[in-house]
């Protein structure tokens, strides 16, 4: 299991390679077809003009009918300005074109959800802002990706107040929903409780601000959690971020009540939990760090590429439980492991909104998911190949949404279960037949 | 073949009926899917992070890559702002999303063209330019739709200019290549020269002021052109159009030279042409007013759903030959002719912009495609269900962009015919095949 950090981005160059041969070979993740039948070009004269007019006028009499009518109800736009893709940062729109696309494709195979990728070319956030509103007209939600902090907060909640429509920001909400998963779980294996535990949050970009959000939502005491940014440990003497960077500033004073100075290793001192969303490993965190927790630490080490600590070193300086953001160790935190779902469960009620206790209700139907198997120090979460989560978690957001008076239709959990079910495997089995027919080509070699 | 008034309007209903019954059961006409083979999860490495951040580095560093890398290269936004939704005026975006996800629907089926539809919850032009060049890095071309006059001119000259990618206007230039097409035909079978006849225009809408500026490109002499619009025949005296319709006043001053006055009537008087595209009929244009037409007059009426006249009385006052927009007479002038096999062509050499020329090539070549199956009164133009059409007017237009030096891509006319028949099959395979195996379900009863 021990790598070498040569090894590890070794590994991490084959599906660079791979790539480069398969995006040009395809030239491009997703296309538009019709959903619909058509048995000849006489059935255009129903699908357009003369016959359209009806459900046009019906539309125009009936705003809501927009959802009957059209694909309007399961559409969500994926819209980046492409000022921070993955570890990249700002390379502009066009580059950002092909994370678009690949979250577009999570979204309909892992979710049933029609995502479209949209890459905007402005980065001005009042821009982006009117841009969304504009074109919401089309969608039934929209997905924000890869927006540089802090305006991403700005852009966000704007338009979570403005638009007409579900928004929400995927490294901010999303992540938080997926780690949170894993540390219920976490806190389970240990015997620890989540109102209990000190957490110490290693970084402070758009994704742990918003995880420290949705934590203290679900529970964790802001008292007890500690966040560190790149000048250090956030406490109500780091007065410079007052102006510039609200959302910190509500940290420093929210959290630290024990008025913690330093850095990471005074931050983990005495930490039950380290949930680090930080600067690629594997030296960011050092092993005497982590020997300094409480005992049975629980480390997320997110960073990719590489974590900000190996796995085995974090175990070996006395970790019990160690999660990553990458696929080849256990423990992977992925966000793919939540917005499809928690978009197939606002859609099918048409929720108005995506509230924060609606993610927090899919982290939880995840840890429950994996409960249901049998969680381990290895095991926390579910993987993508476990489809069955995503109906699952997709009705528990749908029966929240309906709690909490945001949704338009009223089902049953069984209901949106079997509705979430048919959705998803409909989409699975499309790709799959495709494939068989030969109207996808294979893999090239 | 004579209907009664009361008894075409009932056959429009049919389609209307099945409209209200198909649309809700669908649930929406488009959904966006993979394009690419997902033999399993273990894929979304390559399409998803961590390979993918290699092709948007490529990108990065080399912008012209995205078309290689993503489907921007055949993905074209269908952008509306409902103020002109059919014949139905101004009722909304939501309201327009039928026939947008009608005309991307027929974009794909004919064309194989990826096409987007996006209604803009704004009425205001400047805002309709700006969204569309701010979304315009996801997309390879623009098609504007059912956007009222006179902004819709303001707003495709302004993108035309400052957008990079190609952006045009149906309702103009889409509807002036299957007019000319049309027109190129009926010329040739009552064997008059197009630089020779006198052609009434009647109607001033963005569609007809489109067709008379290509007409004139296309050798159709401008003395000899006369247009009405509502307040009658366009002349130097029309002053009032100088400051507020300057499309309008540039026709009073290249055309009429005769000087004509008064209104439908007086236009049609000597005319071998009369293109009508105005108010619906039956009684817009009268029988007299065909009398006084030349020999051998070529009548296009082509309001609907009812014709400007009755085919049958055109032809009972005189008329050689008579087109309409309908299905259910002969000589259909139907905008699904243009379109899907322009786009295709511009696409396949990756051209910048569309020209007048490219549109008049398609013309010819559409004419081209009926002569060779042999034309006369009743076949003028291919119908919808011709698909070899498609290709061949694609070819034809990558072929005029290649020599205008508009083109990204140098190809020959066998290569873009056969390129253009593969992609456009797929298209019409893939939707046969989901309806074979049931992911598309059969039509409703």
């Amino acid at each position: 299991m021990k790598l070498s950090k040569e090894e590890l981005l070794a590994k991490a160059q084959k599906p660079a390679d791979d790539a480069m041969k398969w995006h040009p070979y395809y030239r491009g993740k997703v296309e538009v077809i019709p959903k619909c039948a058509i048995t000849g070009v006489d059935d255009f004269a129903v699908w357009y003009t003369p016959g359209v007019a009806a459900p046009c006028k019906d539309i125009a009499a009936n705003p809501e009918k927009v959802f009957e009518h059209t694909n309007k109800a399961n559409m969500v736009a994926v819209v980046s300005d492409g000022t921070r893709v993955l570890g990249l940062g700002d390379i502009g729109p066009e580059a950002g074109m092909p994370v678009m696309e690949g979250k577009a494709i999570l979204f309909k195979y892992l979710g049933g959800v029609d995502a479209f990728p949209i890459c905007l070319d402005t980065k001005d956030p009042d821009d982006i802002i009117k841009t969304v509103k504009l074109i919401s007209p089309s969608f039934g939600g929209i997905n924000l990706e890869d927006i540089s902090q802090p305006k991403c907060f700005y852009v966000l909640d704007t338009l979570r107040k403005e638009a007409k429509i579900p928004v929400w920001h995927d490294d901010q909400q999303g992540t938080a929903a997926v780690t949170l998963a894993g540390l219920i779980n976490a806190l389970k294996i240990v015997g620890k409780a989540i109102d209990q535990v000190e957490i110490a949050m290693v970084g402070a970009g758009a994704a742990n601000i918003a995880i420290s959000r949705v934590l203290i939502a679900a529970g964790v005491d802001p008292q007890k959690m500690v966040v560190v940014d790149s000048k250090g440990i956030l406490h109500e003497g780091r007065t410079e971020l007052k102006e510039k960077y609200k959302e910190k500033w509500e940290l420093c004073e929210k959290t630290n009540a024990k008025g913690k100075r330093g850095g990471i290793p005074e931050a983990l001192k005495g930490a039950d939990v380290c949930i680090s969303l930080s600067k690629p490993g594997p030296d960011t965190i050092k092993k005497d760090w982590i020997s300094g927790m409480a005992k049975e630490a629980i480390v997320f080490a997110c960073a990719n590429p590489i974590p900000e600590i190996w796995p085995w070193e974090a175990k070996e300086a006395g970790a019990r439980i160690v999660a990553t953001g990458r696929s080849d160790f256990p423990n992977q935190v992925n966000n793919s492991l939540g917005f499809p779902a928690i978009f197939r469960g606002t859609l099918d009620v048409m929720a108005k909104t995506i509230t924060d206790e609606m993610c927090i209700e899919a982290a939880y139907e995840l840890a429950r998911c994996a409960e249901d198997k049998g969680i381990n120090e290895d095991y926390l979460i579910p993987t993508m190949d476990e489809w069955e989560v995503y109906p699952r978690e997709a009705a528990a957001v749908g029966m929240k949404a309906i709690e909490q008076g945001v949704a338009r239709i009223k089902k049953s959990k069984e209901e949106l279960l079997d509705q979430a079910t048919k959705i998803i495997k409909r989409a699975r089995d499309e790709v799959e037949l495709l494939m068989k027919e030969g109207i996808i080509l294979p893999l090239p070699k």
